[in-house]
């Protein structure tokens, strides 16, 4: 039991979440005593340029000097919202080893150093954490080491970039390309000018790779996802897959199977009535499934001022209460698995695949053999008329795995009567 | 921090839920250090008949005496999953006396005794932990007590009982009746011989009553909860729904206004568009809007023996982690204001009304009349023909006081001209 009357938070970064949180935390003022047993202030924020007007907040507490929090005993609770790994992680464990509990939004350098801040903030029994880095307001992180501890997580599915679902979702809609559809989400403010991290699925890759190491107890950091984004999905490829009553979506999937965790983030085609489908614009999905609970899922808005700050003062509440009651780090890695990472080459999927061939007789056999010939078992075929004397042929496979189609499709482009394969979307 | 190899548990109750959390806790063993810190096993089963045999328990662990378990200073942890008041509040309140933090399942309980029981959990200093009690395997209490903490909450809408909508989506599917419907359910065994509690509405009141008391900070109570089945709802009716592109649920909704709390359980029209449209057969989901996060939804199974053990576990794994670091009783009740039950009279909501009439000329016009002259204003109405020489009567209303359309409809249904009030459903 700490006898405090009032904990101190320090904020690094006043950004739109470190204004978010500022705002959250000022608008429970009257409520923290009932909610933490005391009162909790903002009572730094670290930013770049403290000469800097920032609206709303009070000027006084602006520093640009990292010192004045980590060398001042009477901050509790440092709150990392910079982003990117340096200084980040630096502050983060100079503040872990002065015995100050951290709540952090930052998934780049969850994904990639997890392991051993977490071992820090263990080793010097502070708190540390980021529900804030998954998923924005919707809370996952604490259900999957908490509410479903009882649970052998199997999968887990995530719609976890706002962004490229935004695009997505209106390119289905709109039946619009994707160039089009992405400046649109950046005239909205939902793409950033370089929108390679989100477009490509790298920011849903390191959702995905702390989902996972959470979810089956063994360390998957980024480097282990698979990735690929959604710039060569077009307007065809939606509206096949509206013929097949199904939608396409940045999914990021993680297994745990006998021969490993598979982990990828990719477009895929899914079933409309599949919970994930109708979940559009910029919202976010979670969908889990353990061997108790069955099917889960978490939906909600994954990024944004508030929602996100929600997040962030949900952790620094919790991380208030475990001071006040003497038990940080009650909870640190829970990574005590060492799981193998199953090479993308092995995983197994269905797939859409769709080509342009020259339009004369035996096109069609000639295809369905190198298919064929490399162990990928068709489930559909089909030649439609295309343009300039082409055909286009639309394949959807069985279950295969992905060395075979990509044999495969090493093959068909060598081919002279195969003119261009257009799309390789896995199906779920 | 408690020096103690092994945690103990007694469970109450070896029924379904009881089997169930044997069987996931047995399942765990091999995890237990890692996951709590010391090992916990079962001691005790509470049972009415302890010589009867049970599938997969071992018999040495069933005791027909609640003494051996009261009595046994090296449980730590009892888990109620009995049902019902009595004995299981007197059983749950000894305990919490001689220290033993509590598990419970119990919605009965919690939505009546919460308060007291909660209240004295924290004066013993002791964890009393109902995550279960609510929606089954669906993380909600922790996720809106812990992770949504720093939000004030407008409204949380559930369908959190699995049997009526599976009645309703059936009945959507397949377009039958209630009765037919209700038999079916009977026979899956989704609906119980006596389904009054389900079909009544009367369990996801519990239910409701138990969300809205930890949502809002302030103590709803079952009897607080104006509750209607779904007992009259027709073929017609769901006929109509799929007509305007809405389908009927059996919904909890749970708002805190400026005039006070509204509580209710009733079926209602909502947009198949809204993510609790596409809630099927006996999943559950919660809806949630707070200030800062927005809308999230969490969605699960809400029912089933080892979908309720998940949640049951994931109490009893939190529990003993709190028990080794010496913090339980950290979280004890958080209704910490006192804001006024709504009456349902001054309750507001859109109406969907259903009348057989007489088929001549000036009937509409009669039939507005009351509605206006009560205050009611009308979206939409419409005459359709019927048979035996009478005509339908729909009629949308916009947003209108509970007391305006039931005084409107006690004039409708004295007049003459009106032959039936068929039905009077609420819009969203």
């Amino acid at each position: 039991m700490v006898k405090k009357d009032v904990l101190q938070v320090a904020i690094l970064g006043a950004g739109t979440v470190g204004t978010g949180v500022y705002k959250v935390i000022d608008h429970l003022q009257d409520e923290m005593e009932h909610k933490i047993g005391c009162g909790l202030i903002i009572s730094k924020i670290l930013v770049r340029d403290a000469s800097k007007k920032r609206d709303g907040i009070d000027e006084s507490l602006l520093t640009d000097q990292w010192n004045e929090i980590i060398g001042n005993p009477d901050i509790d609770i440092v709150v990392e919202l910079m982003g990117g790994i340096e200084p980040a992680k630096s502050y983060i464990m100079e503040a872990l080893k002065t015995g100050k509990s951290v709540v952090t939004a930052n998934k780049d350098l969850m994904a990639e150093h997890g392991k051993e801040l977490l071992d820090l903030a263990e080793e010097h029994g502070c708190d540390l954490m980021f529900e804030a880095s998954v998923a924005g307001g919707i809370p996952i992180l604490r259900p999957l080491k908490h509410c479903l501890a009882g649970n052998h997580m199997s999968e887990v599915i995530g719609i976890v970039n706002g962004t490229t679902n935004f695009i997505l979702s209106k390119m289905t809609e709109e039946g619009c390309g994707f160039e089009e559809t992405l400046k649109l989400a950046q005239d909205l403010g939902y793409a950033e000018s370089d929108p390679t991290a989100d477009v490509e699925g790298l920011d849903a890759a390191r959702k995905m790779a702390i989902m996972a190491s959470i979810a089956f107890h063994s360390r998957v950091t980024f480097n282990d996802v698979y990735t690929e984004g959604i710039t060569k999905i077009t307007e065809r490829d939606i509206a096949y897959a509206k013929e097949m009553d199904r939608v396409i979506k940045l999914l990021g999937v993680t297994k745990n199977t006998k021969d490993g965790i598979e982990i990828k983030v990719h477009p895929m085609l899914i079933d409309k009535n599949h919970p994930l489908a109708s979940v559009n614009d910029t919202f976010n999905a979670v969908f889990v499934r353990g061997d108790a609970v069955g099917d889960v899922m978490f939906y909600g808005r994954g990024a944004g001022e508030l929602p996100t700050a929600s997040a962030v003062v949900g952790d620094i509440l919790e991380t208030a209460r475990h001071i006040k009651n003497g038990c940080t780090g009650e909870t640190g890695c829970t990574c005590y698995k060492h799981i193998p990472i199953k090479p993308i080459s092995e995983c197994k999927s269905k797939y859409f695949v769709r080509l342009q061939v020259e339009d004369r007789a035996g096109t069609l056999a000639s295809i369905s053999s190198v298919f064929g010939n490399n162990h990928v078992s068709i489930e559909r075929i089909a030649q439609k008329q295309s343009k300039n004397g082409n055909a286009e042929i639309v394949v959807i496979t069985h279950k295969v795995k992905e060395k075979d189609i990509t044999n495969s499709l090493t093959i068909l482009s060598t081919m002279p009567l195969v003119k261009s394969v257009d799309s390789v979307i896995r199906v779920y």
